[in-house]
């Protein structure tokens, strides 16, 4: 069950391998501190950093604090629950390869088995396995043990099945938070709020009704210096794979029968299996893929992908891909989901266009009479739905007006950051927002076959200028069905 | 059709019966002055102000402006269009019962076959029958005759019947121009662009996902000095009969073929003819009358009606009804709808409030989950749509937020006022916001057995005081079902 109170969590040890890496410091500790400083954290927590470098527990927690101030808000950081936060925390220099060190581990976790044990691995994932092996092998794991992982969990259906398989010597399924930050960002979780939580959607959320849906996740960002890690990946694996197919598959699941974690995967995977294969041929024909050349953005100019630092001159890696999927099923035979993401792109936004059908029979003169909700989940979280109404003055003219919701005014608390919910959920065992191995598995089952077909093309993506909304390839990939991307839609703004 | 451009109208030559009355100089000289400063009159467009008082022109135009001044926005007065207005604009001194008075209005309006003649009857209804026989003797009608009348058309359906008949020995029922002003608002055409100008409406609005609809029509004023004739009308005729059957009947009728006058039409009286008769018990049962004691509004203390001037202290007058209405339709089968009007409400508001069924299987714990759409035509323009997200933080819950739209910020241009389109509508021969003789029958059919209801119990209506939202009684009626009234719930504001 999603937690329904602000109770607090249960005793717990948790164990941050890659402690001081960006992730570590620049995202988790600080979540941990909000939920220190909201009084969630229980007395019996601890947090135990380990990595590599030779330091001091006061070593490292200046070094946290430093990250700290640079990554939290001035007004959000309390010097007095600081104070008390790095009560929590220690730090152990660990050299994964060496299993006396996963005794020095155990010496500090002690003996407390009432305790919750999280092993956060946020490390490269050719990493994982020693460490699963380190931990069991220092009798470390215990029914209360979980282990939790980031992304990228494999680059094709059969390292991702062999990672699986490592981490399942050693942990049972029921253990393995596999994160997908996405997941724990309040908008996201809204979606499933809006759907199930209102009795006016759902009727209308289905092939009858729905013309076509888009779903965008543009970065404004370039490569930030992850080239060598980058351009082995690309667009697809980095965030359709994950963060694009987990927008889709919430956005179009079956009303689960409870909030149970295991009701909500049923029907999140159900979804996954249900997509129409992109294979073949269909590769060239359902998508586009793009990699940005020289450009301007914000008025500063980008350097092509291909000049950036670390990259191959000769690279085919694709920095954006829009593809036309389908789901068949009942509820959405034929309708088609256009999906995008990139790098290099006018602004940062993530955004869901759901475009309904036209009226069946128009009575009053109409241009267009496309209703649309716009579900924005960043950089602000609004929603807006778009209807006709009458214009003012003596004609019957009917104009787009916006009905429209901005939830910084709605609520006027601080929006969560993803990893405070999801390590809370970790913590306190509920894998409702967290993949189940068997979603990871059918969504690059879906995804191997779009790389195979590029693979089988060869060439090269796409170029778009840095700054642009990507190839011209991509608003014909979708003009084929008589669509626009929201962008190019006056009625959006 | 319902005019679809700004064009301008067609020459007329408009006769306003009754032209020193209240309606011509607060109204309809200044919705004249509206679409004449909007360059929407033609240049053979006159207005020929008749009544009994000795005036000449200029006396005349003084009064008009005068009234003007008080009734129109300093910063919508233009003097220069104001001049110009006036040269339209001409007096005639009119015994009504003389019939040598016709011939002189006759050599006022000269020989122009090629111009519409409109004769606008602002006055008592028992006036209405000479003044037909007089323009008609004095050969005034022609084709391009028109015949506009106000409220109230009868006080039952055989003065209705009637008056309907008098006047089709003069008029065809093509010239007849009934006047509902609700019907001119553009809040009220908005209804139909909301419901047939957007697709996404239609599939929720029917029994399957409507609980019930609530319609009220509040004012906040009493009798201002209308005593004599209000006493004898009572609520029911003065604001069920009339607008708030129009304002059900659009929210309810079916999808139109077309905007044409008879398409719209047809199904307003479909609606009307399916509104399950209150009659015999029911009328205890489904209806409460309510008459105002003293009481208190906005800081000032009222007199209860009884004591009011002119009205007898026995009197037994309702100044508010509520009533449970059902449409014997497939669409509205067995979805109540709550329809009231008042006098010294707590505050003047026309208000429409669709409670949409509740999610049918609730996976998330809420307390209630009535997503609500809000029509407010009055005072302000607005649509809300209260739908259910997740509020921030730790927890699943889910709480009430709205999507809102303000008319007056979506759309700068000034609101036309009722008059001005119908007015228009009128000398373009538009009788679609004009209610057919057939709708007038089939809503006094609908009320007469209420009234006789009310009769044959006898006693008097509940007493409520001023300042409130009418009687208890009320409030019982609508908990039978399972309802409240909108403003005894928490979420609307």
């Amino acid at each position: 069950m999603l937690n329904t109170s602000d109770t607090q969590l249960p005793p717990f040890d948790l164990v941050l391998f890659g402690g001081t890496g960006d992730l570590s410091l620049r995202k988790l500790l600080p979540a941990l501190y909000f939920r220190h400083h909201e009084a969630q954290l229980p007395k019996q927590g601890r947090i135990i950093a380990v990595a590599r470098s030779d330091l001091s527990r006061q070593q490292f927690i200046e070094k946290m604090e430093a990250a700290a101030q640079e990554h939290i808000k001035p007004e959000e950081f309390h010097r007095d629950t600081w104070g008390t936060f790095c009560e929590r925390v220690n730090y152990l220099r660990v050299d994964i390869t060496q299993q006396e060190d996963y005794e020095k581990l155990s010496e500090v976790l002690g003996d407390h088995p009432d305790r919750v044990r999280v092993f956060y691995l946020s490390t490269a994932p050719s990493l994982f396995k020693r460490i699963c092996q380190g931990v069991n092998e220092a009798g470390l794991v215990s029914e209360k043990s979980r282990v939790a992982l980031e992304k990228p969990l494999g680059r094709d259906l059969e390292s991702a099945l062999e990672i699986n398989d490592e981490l399942a010597e050693v942990f049972d399924e029921k253990q393995i938070y596999r994160i997908d930050h996405y997941l724990g960002k309040e908008t996201v979780q809204n979606l499933m709020a809006l759907r199930f939580g209102n009795a006016l959607f759902e009727p209308l959320w289905r092939r009858e009704h729905v013309r076509d849906i888009q779903i965008t996740i543009a970065e404004s960002l370039g490569l930030e210096g992850r080239a060598g890690y980058y351009d082995q990946i690309g667009a697809l694996r980095d965030m359709v794979q994950n963060h694009l197919l987990q927008l889709l598959v919430i956005l179009t699941m079956e009303p689960p029968i409870s909030i149970d974690p295991d009701a909500i995967r049923d029907e999140k995977i159900k979804v996954l299996r249900a997509l129409k294969p992109i294979a073949g041929k269909d590769v060239i024909k359902s998508t586009v893929r793009g990699q940005y050349k020289e450009g301007v953005l914000d008025g500063k100019s980008v350097v092509a992908y291909r000049n950036a630092d670390g990259v191959p001159p000769s690279s085919s890696t694709e920095t954006y891909v829009a593809i036309k999927a389908e789901i068949d099923s009942w509820r959405w035979k034929g309708v088609p989901f256009f999906l995008r993401t990139g790098k290099s792109m006018p602004e940062k936004r993530t955004e869901i266009i759901i475009n309904f059908r036209s009226v069946p029979h128009s009575i009053f003169e109409m241009p267009d009479s496309t209703n649309r909700l716009i579900i924005r989940l960043q950089p602000e979280e609004i929603i807006k739905l778009q209807i006709f109404a009458k214009g003012r003055g003596d004609a019957m003219r009917l104009l787009p007006v916006n009905l429209d919701l901005d939830f910084n005014q709605a609520f006027k608390k601080r929006q969560m950051i993803a990893y405070e919910r999801l390590l809370s959920d970790m913590i306190r065992g509920n894998q409702t927002l967290f993949n189940h191995r068997d979603e990871v598995a059918a969504a690059w089952k879906w995804i191997d076959p779009i790389i195979a077909g590029w693979e089988a093309e060869g060439g090269t993506p796409h170029q778009y200028a840095a700054g642009t909304w990507g190839p011209a390839a991509a608003s014909a990939l979708i003009a084929r069905d008589g669509c626009v991307w929201a962008e190019e839609n006056a009625h959006v703004e």
